[in-house]
């Protein structure tokens, strides 16, 4: 009898990539649980999935049994070694109590470097240039709005800092390149894979001091929470840009909207937000910046990316004992 | 006593370069005129304009004395051997009596490849990915809009086609490149400053099967006008999508409004209009499509480099008789 991978979500894209990964190597049961608490039943001695011993993790599955924190990973039947979550950040995932019950759990990163990345571009352009503005105001009837041509500007000459040279990052940095900014990088340490004419800023407030763009791409954790908080913005230069395609919380967003309404940021382009999905209607009211519904990853090329890499954990388990993407916190 | 400059409209944003490159060899003579009729008597001998040399062109004068037709060229005095038009687009300029009378018609074509490619990236990210859906949902007060996922791409492995292969198709294949997308382009001949992975189309038919996005870049003539045009529109992939930075009027936009009606286009970003500043109400109704009001080079650093351009050809045809950038209508 093949064992068994528990599919907490669906597979939408990757239906072929499943078949040819995991085919006769394991068998596939969907969640049929309604409920937090029926989840929990069917992973109880006896139950539905009380002989698992792997999880597809696809977050829509939240949206019937909640988040797979601390208290779920506990949950989950002792045959159980392996929790193949479906995305890059994984800071809704009991990484603590997996480590303690020797379970492994892996993320989707290098596949959805580009789409992350893709969207950080956009959004870099849209706010230099003011463009959801100038697009609102020829939806709503209008045409080109007056103010944009004195508060938009050229890409070249201009310095862009990527906070987090990751996968995402590297990405960033790459697409950005032919555009003729002066390239910056902060990280905990320097990325011998950053092209070498992105120059390392090894000091925070030195990074941001020299910014007229600061790319946020590091990833949520109780260290970073609120890591680019109100000092950290009055150190840019006043007018200058914020994009983040990170996580919401890694902004201070009170900081972030005072430094909007009293102009010492120019603008900000958002992918994600502290109460996703609620978005301050502060920032809805405002024209010149850009807001999208975190959608960073959302297209069917990068979610088919995604679903693949966490099967190819999956099968990669299955057959060596552990997967290639295993996150940090559980080595 | 300097030769003088008649200044058909303001500078913005040079101020500082017309000290720098007129600064005692031209007079600069600013436009009084409040009407078309008004401007030709100003032309007229004893005029005010009587004895100008040259002419600096902006393209909000038109809004007071309309467009520097061959009707206004030839209204202007013999004096007057220069009309250097800020703008890389000159469609709007009577070169055919400029050439008669054997004046120089210049325009600033480097100086907007930047913005307008930038602007073509902008609105090829816009459209694989659906943004300005999401955005207009989340600022409607919803979140993500359902669809997304399903119509959104990656750029990468994409077919990208460029047609016209001047500075800004130029500037355009360096940008998307490291976005891995498979790249063509289609012009009367093969241009040898294309890098070389940028493969040349010489058949047009051939050049559009191909592609999953078209990115327009031809100067508006009568050659051009509806060079995109229904044949064209279906020779494309159902699903493709087409960007427009060019003219408005390159395009069918009834064809392209019925192709995407049908889902033959998948999407388009068009930043310019068949008859701006109006926009079909059709187009304005569509939400998996991005529009812009004809801010491809709004932008200070733009608007100044196309300034201080036509001030350079002007000091060049002061000082050697000719400019740099006499349009070819003209040579």
């Amino acid at each position: 009898m093949a064992p068994k991978i528990l599919l907490m979500g669906e597979l939408f894209w990757a239906g072929p990539d499943a078949e040819e990964l995991l085919g006769g190597i394991a068998e596939l049961v969907p969640m049929k649980s309604q409920s937090r608490e029926e989840f929990f039943k069917d992973c109880a001695p006896g139950g539905r999935y009380s002989d698992i011993v792997g999880i597809y993790h696809e977050h829509l599955s939240d949206k019937i049994v909640g988040p797979p924190n601390d208290e779920l990973i506990n949950a989950l039947p002792s045959t159980c070694r392996w929790f193949a979550h479906k995305g890059a950040g994984y800071d809704s995932v009991g990484v603590k109590a997996a480590k303690a019950r020797g379970m492994g759990v892996s993320n989707t990163p290098g596949a959805v470097d580009e789409a992350t990345a893709t969207t950080a571009v956009f959004l870099l352009i849209a706010t230099m240039r003011r463009f959801s503005w100038c697009e609102a105001n020829l939806r709503a009837g209008g045409f080109n709005p007056p103010g944009v041509e004195e508060s938009a500007r050229d890409l070249s000459g201009k310095t862009v800092g990527i906070l987090g040279m990751g996968g995402i990052g590297l990405k960033m940095a790459n697409y950005i390149r032919p555009f003729g900014c002066n390239l910056l990088y902060h990280n905990r340490r320097p990325n011998s894979l950053a092209p070498p004419d992105v120059k390392y800023v090894s000091e925070l407030y030195n990074f941001l001091g020299q910014l007229d763009v600061l790319m946020v791409s590091i990833p949520l954790s109780e260290k970073t929470r609120g890591f680019v908080g109100e000092k950290e913005i009055r150190t840019m230069k006043k007018g200058s840009i914020i994009v983040n395609t990170a996580r919401g919380p890694v902004i201070d967003e009170e900081a972030m909207i005072k430094a909007l309404q009293d102009g010492h940021l120019g603008s900000v382009g958002l992918d994600v937000f502290t109460k996703e999905p609620e978005v301050d209607q502060r920032l809805k009211d405002m024209k010149h910046i850009t807001l999208l519904p975190h959608v960073g990853t959302e297209n069917q090329d990068a979610r088919r990316k995604m679903e693949r890499t966490a099967l190819v954990n999956l099968k990669e388990f299955l057959t060596t004992g552990t997967g290639p993407n295993l996150v940090p916190e559980c080595q």
